[in-house]
């Protein structure tokens, strides 16, 4: 396998790593959503973390994009 | 393996992850249809951290679809 | 590896995605299908999105099987 | 590794798509009877969704299992 | 890698693709007989469904042995 071949490869791989990264980010939401709706006076006060918690997931699944694209057309 | 080669199945390697992230589109609505049929005047409350958690989910699940087209197409 | 042997390769790749898919398909109606025999009379109100769920979790799956077949037919 | 092999290793690859939608599909039921055994009287009247959910589900699994068959006899 | 080992490579990837299923079947019984425990009066009018929701999830495991069986012996 040549590095050109390689990289493509690659980048299919790391597209999976962005799919799996939804899992996290809808887990963060569906807990957040599962619980705002049975206490929903107190869900204005954890928006703040559900932010955060969204932001960190999202960005590992949005990093494994970069590699991606970096593969195709950087690298 | 030549280029044109990997950067097929490197598209097909893509596709898994468009198809995981449907796990955590489904872990969302899931969770959310889950609560609001127990305290359904809530619901319309939180529709909108819903639909943020759903759009962030489904965005990767696109980027991983993007990725594949790419590698298709233009790379 | 030829291009003719790739794209059927990850043909087969693709089709893994479409199927995982169906796992964010399942949750969305389980979870749905759970709570609505715990407060039927509320799950015709939550219909529509439930119907939200369903169509954003099966547009990756369908995205994950367009991938497949663009690879056998068009690429 | 040539075309007639690729089509053949790419069938069985989606032959795994086609069993992990059983997965979604064991879910959707799963979630159904357990709480049709909780509240019996309700669950004529979901019936119609359980078919929704479950059809949508085992259509993803039968996607990946006309690859697998596009695979073997006509590609 | 040649097409005759290609197809006995392939049969054994489909027969993970039927093992994932056993996932699934044991989803729905797992649940039923859960909650038929609990509530062992309703048991019996939920065994049709029951018996739905497994041949449902039970074909897609057995389609995945389909594939692999022609794999061996028709391609």
């Amino acid at each position: 396998m040549d590095a050109e071949a390689a990289k493509l490869l690659g980048a299919g791989l790391a597209a999976i790593g962005a799919g799996v990264a939804a899992v996290g980010v809808g887990n963060v939401f569906g807990s957040f959503l599962e619980s705002a709706l049975r206490n929903p006076s107190a869900a204005d006060g954890q928006q703040g973390r559900l932010f955060i918690g969204f932001a960190a997931a999202e960005l590992l699944g949005l990093l494994a994009f970069v590699v991606a694209m970096i593969l195709i057309f950087v690298a």
